[in-house]
């Protein structure tokens, strides 16, 4: 087809929007919008099916602006085709509680998939996106119902291309051979020290072939809205791969300032937003103007959009009728909630039950719960066999071409690229049918932190399967003994950080992890086993902390998580049999859980009027919040049996009793007041 | 040349030693020693140069093992040609307090340069050690003195390939076209979760072809030995581009388990151990066996590097006398001492001075001292404006070729790779002649965590300019700012965090960060501008806390570091004007060096008898370690000007006075304990 003054006319308006918006700001990044204008009026209006009145629609295309600092090119897309985003929260772009922040945030801005801005997130997120449109199509769509299958297109710039969680989710992305994704790259030689010679000069094309993605060039992003047009109707077409298409633009096209730095991240001075309207046949003096006919254009698309969902929405209850479990199965995970009774798959454990290490816990769990939980969907970057990720009879994700699984399968490869894993499983998580969990060691959590945060963000419900998490993993030493790792996503909101101490605390861990629908979950489980414990139960343990040996008159309180719960229980014994002192101990297997519970029942847990001491082998930091003395690690591990390397720093039940005879010591007298009391509320 | 007998024996003992040490520890991956001994043998014996009497000799050659789980490949290696590694080491392999930890650690084990075993890290710190010998070539040798020749080999495998801190490296790499670095990839097709086809089917060489380097394939790296030397011999030739050289190996070669993930990460089983001892001429009895010429061949070859350091000593002596200055300046560079009287050129200020943001006043540092501190080197990962890490006569690190730097540059373009630039700091500062900073935003230190973790456990003087470091960033929004990222690093050994408050807390910061030869350093610094404060000098700051304001009588100390101390001085005037209320503040740059401070000068700083409270916008978490009770943020911040941003949260002398009456509420008619005395010391 061919394009004309229309199209022009809805692609300046588009950049017009995004010069008048960052300069009202007098802050955000115009460059980019400027310069993708072209590229979006093509997919958005040609391609994209999208329903802006329902942002949510299940088989609606997925788009990722992961270059999130040009979010002013999505949030005037989302303007001008309908969404709920209207002109006067452009006018209120990077402004406080506005529906317009700096960069995308998916909870503030209807439209918005996913959170991006930290660069290379939204691409690995878009891999995610991608991933479970795959594996819900191949479990929902039966012949005639093609109920899901949409693309996924992200746009990225050469930031993106830089990082490595975009590089390890673009190799995850061409061995999965997801022809559903398409990615445009933005090649427009700026980023923020200028000109990118100075610091990549790589064949971006040449290494995506490498990954074995297809690829395209469109020399003339800024004219050659056919050949924009070609090259995506191209990359659909394209089902066995992965799809990119670079296309060199001119950042910040219009400005006196394009092809240069100066356009990338400060908004146009006044006289070059006044010479861009001009040239572009605006009125200087006006701001956020839209033609009526690029609102006509684009509602007319939208309209279309939402055509095709009523059509959809025909064919899903036609789908209910021939396959009811099916229907009901899709309808559930859309609505968040897991399935009646699940819960009671749980395994609990008795005090007399055998000593198991948690991360074999949390496969019995896995085991337990696979069948009841369809949509959970699992993983690990490398270490199946020591994250103990993969139930018995689980299916690879894979595709099916290769012979090792299909498309269905609940399993997936990430291989050893933990970023990716978790900005990936992001993306799959904000696909809406499914809840993914990933394995790797507590200490390489650290690899993934970036995107760990955009889960909390995001209000994204992701499990980190994090086994290995103490110097309890003894010989491999303190490049792999965690020691920072738990008070780092303790300190990251919106984040559970649990480290269960038993089989009831680990079937507790996943409980609230599973039915808390807006909050990702780190699991910090032990390599060594662990014995059962007496007072452990899921009822005691959802708390987030209870007693684990209640002792009315106790000299003090012990706390500790993991595998130091029954070291102190241990110490108890210790401490009444050589020293007549009586303790009691509580366990604290999730700070964030626990912090949600009434001030009374905290209170009941640690009491006033009675010192208490902290066990946890790794660092002490913020445990002052909970115990009035810490016993911790505040220096790297060693490499040793795990057992030497506890006793070398003297965790065992003399170690800490000698440390609870000091704390006793030094509170006499006194009447120490509970942690749990404070002087005020802190804002949450 | 061809190879014969002896080769194959040296090669085979190689592989026995890792085979016993591995099945002695119980722990350990044979799989990587078996596999790579033939290429070790080729590259140690045949080409590489230095001499293990002295581990140190600035021109040797450096040897990296990314993939660091095969470290009983190196202390293999180590022992055989006489570094102070013993058969007794061997035998402790993975045991306490041994030198032959679970993975190679460079402050452990004579000859090991860098810490390895995280994957990707030691492919990127070899990136480091091949851009500091560039530097200090270009900085160092003179016509007739090839003072600093060497090359940086480094070892990686698949899941090192994987890691996106290695792609970025690569690509840096490449850009910078280091000749002197030769990457062997051992392409074994087995991860720890088997054959590799199940996550990673690119194409490697391509991939690196992409990046800019010389690639190679040798497709027999169990016997071909003179491929292996053809193809090193090849690499050490091209002079314009890094090499890899892709060498197809059976991992556990021997083994009957060899070619398959069962000998990669477990020992052999026993009968195995015999059945590869006696395949390889050993006998199956005996343990921990060197045949007698494996030691005369390896230590003749040892004598010979101890030879070429033994001339290049005279060489170094005869440039004394031609270049005194360069003389005199590598010996200095080389001993970690700074230039006398350096810290004379560091700024001071007067609280008369402007208010100037933390960030610019990190610039007036380098500005002052990059002239007497040459061994500095800096960079930033693509925010050098915003980071204000370039001097302004600054030189870019770059191949001359390019005409926009030279190898003397001493500013490194870094590109938008937060976590290889780390892993690159470590590496130049590993090669012993530079000090590396680099600059990046706080909330982006994140994604270079597992390298933040490397530069603290390898005692690396490496200084992270961490700017736009809180909610006072303002517009970019909650994506940008960071709430969890100063207790993460506050809970890392080893790791200073500076979040200083003015200028002279700044010079202080760069003071004590510069001076500490084995701990890295990450400095906080705002975007905002911050006041000249009336206490703040050098002197003070340098002790990580200080009174900023006394009052003899006071009602209660307030805590704050970097932009919340002049904050909290405003809010002294609101208790005093509003309430009645008599306030002292203190503020805390540093927490780590504070604590080493004296218990006496940190009780004078935080005395017994007065509440507390401390302000810093952002986790409270590790605080309660200071202060009684914390003003902070324990949830994401809001995109908007950083005024607004801060009254949202009620950062403001009316919001920290409210909870300062709290507090003194909250205590009135107690005489609290001072945070500072504890009832025992912590393990350090």
């Amino acid at each position: 087809m061919t394009y004309g003054h229309l199209d022009q006319l809805a692609i300046n308006t588009i950049r017009v929007l995004a010069v008048d918006a960052t300069f009202k700001a007098n802050s955000g990044h115009p460059g980019a919008p400027m310069g993708m204008a072209p590229v979006s009026h093509v997919l958005f209006n040609k391609f994209m099916k999208f329903n802006p009145k329902n942002p949510k629609w299940l088989n609606r295309d997925r788009f990722v602006l992961s270059n999130g600092h040009g979010c002013m090119l999505q949030y005037a897309l989302l303007h001008l085709f309908g969404y709920d985003v209207t002109i006067k929260d452009l006018e209120e772009f990077r402004k406080i509680d506005s529906r317009t922040p700096g960069h995308p945030e998916a909870n503030d801005t209807p439209g918005v998939e996913v959170t991006t801005g930290p660069l290379g997130q939204g691409f690995a997120n878009a891999v995610g996106l991608a991933i479970a449109q795959a594996n819900t199509a191949a479990t929902f769509n039966k012949p005639g119902y093609n109920l899901v299958d949409n693309y996924t297109y992200t746009f990225f710039g050469d930031g993106c291309a830089m990082e490595g969680v975009a590089c390890e989710a673009a190799s995850t992305a061409g061995h999965l051979q997801l022809g559903n994704l398409i990615a445009i790259y933005d090649d427009n030689h700026i980023s923020i020290d200028g000109d990118t010679k100075v610091a990549f000069t790589e064949d971006v094309l040449k290494r995506f072939e490498a990954y074995g993605w297809h690829t395209q060039w469109v020399k003339d992003g800024d004219h050659d809205l056919e050949g924009i047009e070609a090259a995506i109707a191209k990359a659909r077409e394209v089902k066995d791969k992965p799809s990119v298409i670079k296309l060199t633009t001119t950042i910040g096209f219009g400005s006196k300032l394009q092809g240069t730095g100066g356009v990338h991240g400060n908004p146009l001075k006044e006289d070059d937003c006044k010479a861009v309207k001009a040239k572009f046949g605006f009125d200087p003096e006006q701001f956020f103007v839209v033609p009526q006919e690029v609102y006509d254009s684009y509602h007319k698309h939208a309209a279309e959009g939402a055509a095709l969902e009523a059509e959809w929405n025909q064919l899903f209850e036609k789908y209910g009728k021939e396959y009811k479990a099916e229907h009901a199965d899709l309808s559930r995970r859309l609505s968040g909630l897991l399935p009646e009774g699940w819960e009671k798959k749980l395994p609990t454990y008795k005090p007399t039950d055998a000593a198991i290490a948690s991360r074999k816990l949390s496969e019995a769990v896995l085991e337990a719960i696979h069948d009841v939980v369809p949509e959970l969907i699992g993983g690990s970057a490398d270490l199946t066999g020591s994250n103990n990720t993969r139930w018995s009879n689980a299916v690879d994700f894979q595709p099916p071409v290769l012979g090792i699984g299909d498309w269905a399968g609940r399993y997936i490869r990430y291989g050893v690229r933990e970023h990716s894993m978790a900005a990936i499983m992001n993306g799959i998580c904000a696909y809406g049918t499914l809840i993914p969990f990933g394995g790797t060691f507590l200490n390489f959590v650290s690899y993934a932190a970036g995107a760990v945060r955009l889960s909390a963000i995001s209000h994204d419900r992701v499990i980190y399967v994090a086994t290995h998490d103490s110097i309890g993993l003894g010989e491999d030493g303190p490049t792999h003994q965690p020691i920072e790792t738990l008070a780092h996503f303790r300190a990251l909101p919106n984040c559970m950080v649990w480290r269960p101490a038993d089989g009831n605390e680990t079937s507790a861990a996943y409980y609230i992890a599973l039915t808390s629908k807006h909050t990702p979950s780190i699991l910090a489980l032990t390599r060594q086993n662990l014995p059962q414990l007496e007072n452990s139960t899921i009822e005691n343990a959802i708390k987030g902390g209870y007693v684990a040996v209640e002792n009315p008159n106790a000299d003090i309180t012990l706390l500790a998580t993991g595998s130091e719960v029954s070291l102190v229980i241990d110490t108890v014994k210790e401490l009444k049999e050589k020293h007549g002192v009586t303790a009691r101990v509580v366990s604290l297997p999730c700070f964030e859980v626990f912090d949600a519970q009434s001030k009374e029942y905290r209170l009941s847990v640690l009491p006033d009027g009675i010192p208490s001491l902290s066990v946890e082998v790794m660092s002490t930091l913020g445990w002052e919040r909970y115990s009035h003395e810490q016993f911790g690690l505040n220096r790297f591990g060693a490499s040793g049996a795990y057992k030497d390397v506890y006793k070398k720093f003297e965790f065992t039940p003399e170690g800490i009793a000698k440390r609870a005879l000091a704390t006793i010591d030094f509170y006499k007298g006194t009447k120490p007041r509970s942690p749990i009391n404070r002087a005020f509320q802190q804002l949450i």
